[in-house]
Formats: structure tokens, C-alpha cells, sequence
């Protein structure tokens, strides 16, 4: 491929709305390209990497039997209240109304549609267990979308929605995709940790999300490097003991489920509001600074209350060994969820046992944030000159940088090593450009191809061809004969 | 991959909705199941299918050196305002309002959109042509969504956007195109015929549609089997001289911009709106039965009047060679169009020439039905028996109908042979499921797989399994030896 077919146009300054660094890279190395707040084009760059994103999940979706479909978008009304998930979603979900005057939701999710397309397309045991999943847009109505493509109105995602006989079949499905995800984000070239995590709406069971820790993350992980516990903060839990009246406290009030609800906790304390929403089983929390005298008082148990309340800090005893946690910053790349049988008992998704009873299948969830994870990969593999892709994901895994594209021998042996690199399965592209040096080198680096080939008369008269690995400095840049090329960079794709 | 483990669930019985046969064996064949009027779910065979013409769609678009790209499917209200179009699209356009009540679109198309992605990028002319494409789901709120994924309201469309320096290059892009769309439809089995069309709202000209001929087609194709010519019956004009005052007319009423307009054409000849539009020069136009008088009155050019206006008839006039023509019905399911400089000036979408002169962009815009594809293939490849896909974009190209799921020997040798086709690239099923061969059959044919293997005990007793392209006949069952199976297998696929 040449630069100069490529659409590629990349910036010296970074967007005013960018905060991250992550989220300036994408948008300098011309990956991506906002058309309005929350909402980007994926150039052909960002395409690419995309695309290698997607098809390492499919890879790995398909190895474990999992069936790819895909759902519509729009999805009835009818279907997020057979679930009460119409109301529950709240402003979040885009809604609509079709020229009939029908309710209609842009999906941010789809276990009510899933649930719904395979009702009734299973009779029996012997059809179980299944995994079903899409790669398919999703939409979210976020007040500030922010970050690029962490928080973006429109997101492209993997869900898979497993179906079982029992408990123990949704335990092993869901084992079976979580080690698929380990390896979706190693070929990725993610650190990415899997940590426990609190249900939410989805259901109240076991769940893990997939954390890559950055410090832009949006989520607080509690993380004991002594034995391994982590959590999301949100999740996380301690060892605290009750203590016998000393110390300051205060008092924060909720409207939980529009009753004022005071809660007590030490003064030094954050109310973790996930914790308490499960604990008093409301629906919805709000704080408020109503001065109206409260219907009912809970109390952390630091406090002698029943309940843990509070968010977990640094230094905190881990529950599970007593040492001191940390507490670190994770970006969201995926979750795996046990549902049970909340969607399909709603749906009455059925199937026959061996002795032709009717049971209701259980059912487990599955994400991955597949826009999301090329945003993750920037923020955690870059340097100051820009991105350093991981050679499985990157738009191009070799560029060559010809110096003097006017040349007829610099020009012919770049067209040579190109053709060479592809026939070897090897992405390439070629910097024709006529710029300078400096230029192809700075866009190199910034867009951060993990090999580069410079290919110029001067070099050439010399005798060869520099390559270079993007992630390593200056002085392990090699020369080589340029029929040796091709095996020189073979080697440092490895 | 096992039948017991594929989510298929034929049925014997049509949708009570479906009026055309492709739409049943959709259906049937368990290739999509209905979500809500318009919106369809593509199970894991229909998403096969839906994948293997996308990739056919890409490896095309590359081979002319397009670029692909991905939009957002919400498009803000300013971008079609900036053309006209937000009020020109009407009620088919799906509009919403986000929380910061912003109007936005749901993608029906995206010339607005790619401009102004496009623009800004492009500096100088030697980045010039460059075509960037996406596949993405459009979305199109049907009055009366019917005949499955013909006229359904979210559908995956190829849209491609080509940048030329002037008429010349957008001239010879379009004919690149024209050409890739004749390969697209050929390797997905499809007998695809370009027709000449009408330019409608999206410029004023030259534009060709690809229909596969079919009798269950919406669109009217005037089709010369003479001299070849094939219009658009929209389009289509024919041989006709103006007589003398001579028979019977009638006069049929329009509003055209809100104002009445009389138009006179011979008795037995129907009005051709899309031309009366375009003759008018009016932005809308609709039948009325106003009883006013009419402010305007205009004839068709048989009664002496200025311009054609009626639609073709079979054994008019071909306006080439003036032999009678034909009326065909037609499947849309490809668009090539030049755009010229519509959206380009629109958006102040420019390059430097090299005399650093700036100038406007001249567009072209290309458009494939991915799902419509799907359907039309069954429309126009099939028997009273079910589907009988080309082994291009059938969801597996060989089904091996186990007769004897419970016997070792049969077992085994199945599972031989689906190793041995999968690592001969050959894509297969195995039907597992404890059924009678009747059901077997039925099912293999009904789904349409190309080449059918049926391996059971008896068979294997007398030395082999049965191998019969889904085309053939049964007296064209070869009896092979197992291990000569995949041999004549590949053979069959040719």
C-alpha cells in the first residue's frame, strides 16, 4: 500500500477536547476522526487495526464453539419491558419512535433480543449448551462523552450470550470464556487483569470484568500485589472491624427510591453507592442534600452497622489475606457475567430435559469493548514520540520509509521488498511521499508501525537497507543487504 | 461443525407474512428469524452467508485500491442541512433527539457525512483518486416493510465514495467501479444486469443500477434482447412520434411543490413520475383528486407536447434500435453513480491543483446491497425443494448427513472426512442429529448446501458413502469410497 493512496493525514497538535493521551495519539496518527461529540470515523488506519481487533475475537470466540450472528440495532420496546428494563435503563439508552409511533431502543445491549431470537429455536438437551455471539454497534446516550473511544456515543462491541442446562453448565461456559479472553487480550499485547466486579442491573451473580491498568482509567481497582485479590473498587471489600464508638463520623444522605435514607460511615470515609444501592435493594440512589429528616438510617459496620458501605482506600487490610491494598486505575475492556435465569424465565426460553421435562435454560453474558481495546492498547504501549503497536494489531506491520521516491533505484527497491513483505503474509505500507527525512520519520514513529525500513540512495550506495524496531532506540538500528531484508524483519515481528 | 451445535431450526411451514419465495426459505432454512416488522435477526447460517458476500464485496473494493473505512451510523442533523437534504429525505430518514435535544440521523446513506470526513485531509492532488468505502447498517423507516430483507428497515449496505481531480478521473473511477460491481455479483453466483437509471435526489448524472432479474423484483426494467439496452422503466424512454389529435386521452392531477398540475397523456398509457419530476423541476410531487383547476397543464410528448412523460410499455419503440421492447422485472441490488461536484462544493471539499490553484472535488458514489444480495441470490437460485446456493456464499459447502450417529464405524468415518475437508479449506456441517434420513434430506435440501455426503452403515457395508451436488439429480448420486470422497468432493465444488 502507498502513503499517498492511504488517506492518511496526520496532526502536529493534539484536539482541545482531548485529555488523555490515548485519545490525542488516535486522533494525530489519523486513526480516527470526530464528526460530532461522542461520534467517530474510523479512517482507514483505525480501520485496520479494527478489523485485527474483531478478527482475533472471532478467532478465539469460534475456539470455543461459540456461533456468530448478528441482531438488529433497533430493538422494541415490548422486549426491554418484558424485563422492566425499559424504565431500568433510564436516559442512557436512545430511543425512538418509528413513523407508527412505535417505541424502538438503539441497543446498548442485547440479552432480552438474544433471548428472544433463540426462544423457541431449542427443543431439547441434546441442543445444549451454545454460546451465540455478535460484533455489532452499540449506542449510549452519554451526558459527556469524553476520552475518545472510551466514552463514546457509539462503540463497537462483542456480546455472547451462553445458554446451559444448569448451573454447573453456565460454570463451565463461563470458565471457557473466560480464558478466552485472557487470550483475546494477550494477542491483543494487553496486560489486561481480570478482577471481581459488582452485577449491576445484568443480574446479581458472579461476574468478572477485564481490566487494562493505565493510569486514565476510569475505574478504581483494589489490588493486593501480596496475594492476588482484585477488585473493582466498586466491588471490593476489607477487613475492618467494628469499632467501639471512637472516632469522627458523619452522615450522607440518599434518595433511595424517593425515601430519604441517611448513612452513617467514618468521617475519613467515601460511601461506596454501588454497596449501598444493593444492600437497601433500590432501584434507584441519588444523593441529596434535602434537609428533611430522614425515614430510615443504615450504618457501616465500622460504625456497628450490618453492612460494608464504604469504598475501599489504599491501605486498607485485603480481604483475603490482610495485607495492605492498592489501589490502582483500570480501563474496562470486558466483562463476564452469570445471568441464571433472569432473561430467559422472563422470555420463557425452554428446553426439554431426557425425561421431556421443561426447563428454563440458564444463561450467561460476555463483552468485550472491541473500540475500546484499540483505545486501551494506545494508552498502555506508547512513548513520547507516539503509539508502539504490538505487532498483531497494528495498521501496518512494516513501513517503508523511501527517501527518495524520485530515485529510480530507491523507488524500485522499495516496490521490491514490498511486494516481497506481502508475499511472506506481511503488511507494509510505503511512505511516497515527497518530504523530508524528518517528516517520514516523525509520522513513523507517531502513527508507530512496529518495524521500520528506510530505503534512500544514500543507504543504498552504502550497501543497504536500515531496519528498525519502533519500541527499540536508535542504536539497534541494523543494515542489511536489501535481499536480506525481509528475514531481518521476519525476525523482529516475532 | 455439528448440526446439534449450529442454532437451526427449519421450518415446515412459510412465515404467514412472507409473499415472495426467497423470503419463506429465509426463513425456513433458519437463515434469519423476525425480531419486530422490518427487523431481522441473522442466525449463525444466514450470518455465513451474510460474511462470505462481504468478503467477496472487500476483496473487490481492494483489488481497485479503495480504502475501507467505518462511519457512524448517527449522523448530526447539520450535515444534511448543509445540503438540503434533511428536509428533502422525508419520513423515511429515521431522525432522533439526543439528551442535549440535537437532531440526529440514523445513516440512510453518508455522501454528507465521508465529505465531511474527507475534507481537510486531502491537500494536495497528488493524494488524488482515492475511493474509501465502509460496510455498515443503514437504516430507512418503511412504510410498509415486506418481502424480508428486500425492503426491511436496517439493512447492511456497502456505500463507496471515490475523489477525483476532474470528470476525466471521476470518469474513469466509475468505470472501475462498474467493473468491480460485475465481478462482486458474479462470484456471488448472481446473473446481475446493469441498467440505466434515473439520478433521483442524488445528483443529476450518469448512473447505473444492477438488477438480478427475477419475477419477484420491485423495480420495472425496460430490456431491448435486440440491441441490449436496459433501462430503468423509471428511466426508460422509448420510440414514440406525436400524433394528430387522433384517440383517446385522459388527464391525470398532481400537486408538484403544492401546486396543481394537469397532465395530459394518451388513455392507455400510465404517467412516468420520476420523469414528470424531474421535467417539473419539483421537489415533491404527489397523485391528487383535488377538484381545482389546475394552474399549470402540461402533455406528453404523443400530444404534442414537450416532453416524455409516461412510462414504458412492453413492444414500444427501443429508443436505440426501435425494436419492441420488454418488461422485466428486476432485483436491485447494486447502484454506481457520479455525483459530480454536489457534496463536494457543498462541504468546501478542495485540493491544491499544482499550480497550488484550488479546486473542488469531483465525486462518484457506489452502493451494494450486502443483505439484499443474500436474498436475491436465493430469489434467483433455487427449486421447489429449498435453496441451492453457490458454493461462493453457501453457509457450509458440503452437508455430511450421518445416518448413523450411534454406530462407531459411521461416526468415524464422518468425522475423518470432516477433518479431511476442513483441512482442505472446504467448509462443512455434519447433520448429528438423531433423526430419520427422510428429515435429513429434507433439511439438506431445504438450506441448499452444494454438495451432500451421506455417510451410514449400510452404505459403508456396501463400500462407501453417497456424494450429489445439490443441482443434480438423484441419478447423479456417485457411490465413492470414503477416502476418495474429498477428491470427488472438490471436484463437485469446481
Amino acid at each position: 500500500m502507498k502513503w499517498t493512496k492511504s488517506l492518511i493525514q496526520t496532526l502536529r497538535e493534539s484536539p482541545q477536547d482531548a485529555e488523555i493521551e490515548s485519545h490525542k495519539l488516535l486522533v494525530r496518527a489519523s486513526l480516527v476522526r470526530k464528526v460530532a461529540g461522542g461520534l467517530y470515523a474510523y479512517l482507514p488506519l483505525g480501520m485496520r487495526v479494527l478489523k485485527k481487533i474483531q478478527e482475533i475475537v472471532r478467532e478465539e470466540m469460534d475456539r470455543t464453539g461459540a456461533q456468530e450472528a448478528v441482531l438488529p440495532i433497533m430493538q422494541p420496546a415490548e422486549l426491554w419491558r418484558q424485563t422492566g428494563r425499559w424504565d431500568a435503563m433510564g436516559a442512557n439508552m436512545f430511543r425512538i419512535k418509528d413513523r407508527a409511533q412505535r417505541d424502538v431502543a438503539l441497543s446498548p445491549t442485547a440479552e432480552e433480543e438474544m433471548t428472544e431470537v433463540v426462544k423457541g429455536m431449542v427443543n431439547s438437551y441434546r441442543q445444549l449448551p451454545f454460546t451465540v455471539y455478535q460484533i455489532q454497534w452499540k449506542f449510549r446516550d452519554e451526558t459527556r462523552p469524553r476520552f475518545g473511544l472510551m466514552r463514546s456515543k457509539e462503540f463497537l462491541m462483542k456480546d455472547a450470550y451462553s445458554f446451559d442446562k444448569d448451573a454447573e453448565g453456565l460454570d463451565r461456559t463461563y470458565w471457557i470464556m473466560y480464558h478466552a479472553y485472557e487470550r483475546v487480550f494477550e494477542r491483543c499485547g494487553l496486560k489486561a487483569v481480570p478482577v471481581q466486579a459488582d452485577g449491576g442491573d445484568m443480574g446479581d451473580s458472579l461476574t468478572h470484568e477485564f481490566h487494562v491498568l493505565a493510569d486514565a482509567g476510569e475505574d478504581g481497582i483494589a489490588w493486593c500485589e501480596h496475594c492476588g485479590y482484585a477488585a473493582n473498587q466498586e466491588a471490593a471489600g476489607s477487613m475492618r472491624a467494628a469499632r467501639q464508638g471512637e472516632g469522627a463520623e458523619k452522615t450522607v444522605k440518599y434518595l433511595a427510591d424517593g425515601k430519604i435514607v441517611a448513612v452513617r460511615v467514618e468521617a475519613n470515609r467515601d460511601v461506596n453507592e454501588v454497596k449501598l444501592k444493593r444492600f437497601l435493594g433500590a432501584k434507584t440512589l441519588f444523593a441529596t442534600s434535602d434537609a428533611e429528616e430522614a425515614e430510615r438510617t443504615v450504618a457501616d459496620l465500622a460504625l456497628g452497622g450490618e453492612a460494608d458501605l464504604v469504598l475501599v482506600k489504599p491501605g486498607d487490610a485485603c480481604p483475603h489475606c490482610g495485607r495492605p491494598l492498592a489501589i490502582r486505575r483500570g480501563i474496562e475492556v470486558g466483562q463476564v457475567f452469570k445471568l441464571g435465569t433472569k432473561y430467559s424465565s422472563a422470555f420463557g426460553a425452554t428446553y426439554k430435559t431426557d425425561e421431556l421435562k421443561e426447563e428454563t435454560m440458564v444463561m450467561g453474558c460476555y463483552g468485550i469493548g472491541v473500540s475500546r481495546t484499540m483505545q486501551a492498547v494506545i494508552e498502555q504501549s506508547r512513548d513520547k514520540d507516539g503509539i508502539v503497536w504490538p505487532a498483531s494489531v497494528a495498521p501496518y506491520q512494516v513501513v517503508i520509509s523511501l527517501l527518495d521516491p524520485g530515485a529510480k533505484e530507491a523507488s524500485e527497491t522499495a516496490e521490491a521488498l514490498e511486494a516481497q513483505l506481502e508475499a511472506a503474509g506481511i503488511d507494509v505500507i510505503v511512505d511516497d511521499r515527497e518530504e523530508r527525512p524528518g517528516v517520514k520519520f516523525k509520522d513513523a514513529d507517531l502513527i508507530g508501525f512496529p518495524v521500520r525500513v528506510v530505503v534512500g540512495m544514500k543507504g543504498l550506495q552504502n550497501g543497504g537497507v536500515e531496519v528498525k524496531r519502533r519500541a527499540d532506540d536508535k542504536s539497534k538500528t541494523v543494515i542489511v543487504k536489501p535481499e536480506e531484508a525481509v528475514a531481518t524483519i521476519k525476525e523482529l515481528l516475532q
